[in-house]
């Protein structure tokens, strides 16, 4: 099973104030791009796999989905996603590490930023694939392996202030801990062949692979994001069945 | 017109001098995984985008290839490749960024460190596309752009003989211009996506994803590979049409 860090108290207070999760899409630096990934959900059944507090599904609703199931393996997140939840969509606690999904039953997946807190990626593709109508998409962010790879992930600054991120076991793939908002936040390091090659496999045609950049309005109006210039964060990917 | 450094007094020199220039493919480390991702050449037309001194041609005419083209910008090697040629393979000067290929004229395409030479990628995919009969395979390997990218592409080693690859400007494509075997090395950085996105643009479909690894093996018979564990230094693609 994978860990269920949303549920421990000291992250869901610390995920709770990141400006994501106060804002919801818009609060995310990469929801342009994603939402340019995606096919119209309006009269598609959508699933999204690591729901969080339900922004995603709420915008899916808003957008004319006729059916949404969001999943999460997180009680609190799916509390509050409830709380704000309209009758079409449907949220479930699930493990992704042993989701079992129904044939054909979905239009299009969706899941952000989740897949790096799962350690079989190749179960969940083919879970994914055929819970997916022929032709339907599958659309996810992930952490980009060169952010998950380090050792030490950090930035090293040089006596000039020029900053670089220093890449080190980039080929020893599987579990990395690392202390984000709480300690001992375990993920699984996949190289990008790795979950390319996964998603090909599992019967996927590759449509896009993008790796989130901020653009030069985001940085004027967020400057802190100007270092995501320097290397990648997230890994976007868009796949067909 | 692409810089034609191959033909730098210097340059050739230092690269006649390579493993992989003296032993030919057995000499390049990621040669198993392209030869893996090929499918087979005989009784195919194949063409070699930026052939060298032709091993590969040699290869696939031991291997039973009907017709084999090896284009490459530099003279020097060129002269090499014909003067231990065999009458089924043809040599000719090309510039690979301003290449035309004969439509539906070949079965398989490839191109072994070539591309990161090239400043217009997608015009080339287009080329190759269109060169290629329905079902044809396209495999190249190209420098992967976490070695291409920082502004100071070298090893970092920290007071405990830790090795880190410090990357920057990974999302600052476009020319680079380093000192590797002569001054003034012209190559153009482009992130992964780019890449992908300018392969599935050109009509192909993406089969395989892979960035080079060394193996335990090669590694215990040459141990400077072990340093390739840390960071990607190769990108190997396998498309089909």
């Amino acid at each position: 099973m994978a860990q269920n860090i949303y549920d421990r108290p000291e992250f869901f207070v610390g995920y709770s104030s990141l400006v994501r999760s106060r804002q919801g899409l818009s609060g995310a630096p990469e929801w342009p791009v994603l939402r340019a990934m995606l096919p119209s959900v309006r009269g598609r059944r959508v699933v999204d796999l690591g729901c969080g507090f339900g922004w995603f599904c709420r915008w899916a609703h808003e957008q004319g989905a006729t059916s949404i199931l969001g999943l999460d393996v997180s009680e609190k997140m799916l509390e509050r996603a409830v709380a704000t939840s309209d009758v079409a969509i449907e949220y479930r606690r699930a493990d992704l590490e042993e989701l079992e999904l129904p044939p054909a039953a979905f239009d299009i997946a969706y899941s952000s930023l989740a897949l790096h807190y799962i350690q079989d990626v190749s179960r969940l593709f083919a879970t994914v694939h055929q819970a997916l109508v022929p032709g339907g998409a599958f659309i996810f962010s992930t952490e980009h392996p060169v952010l998950m790879a380090p050792s030490n992930p950090g930035w090293s600054i040089d006596a000039e202030g020029k900053k670089t991120w220093p890449v080190d076991r980039y080929f020893i793939e599987g579990r990395r801990t690392s202390d984000w908002l709480a300690k001992g936040v375990v993920k699984y390091h996949r190289t990008i062949g790795t979950t390319l090659n996964a998603l090909i496999a599992a019967g996927f045609t590759l449509t896009h692979v993008e790796e989130f950049c901020p653009t030069a309005e985001q940085i004027a109006a967020r400057p802190e994001l100007a270092e995501e210039l320097e290397r990648p964060m997230f890994l976007l990917v868009s796949a067909r069945r």
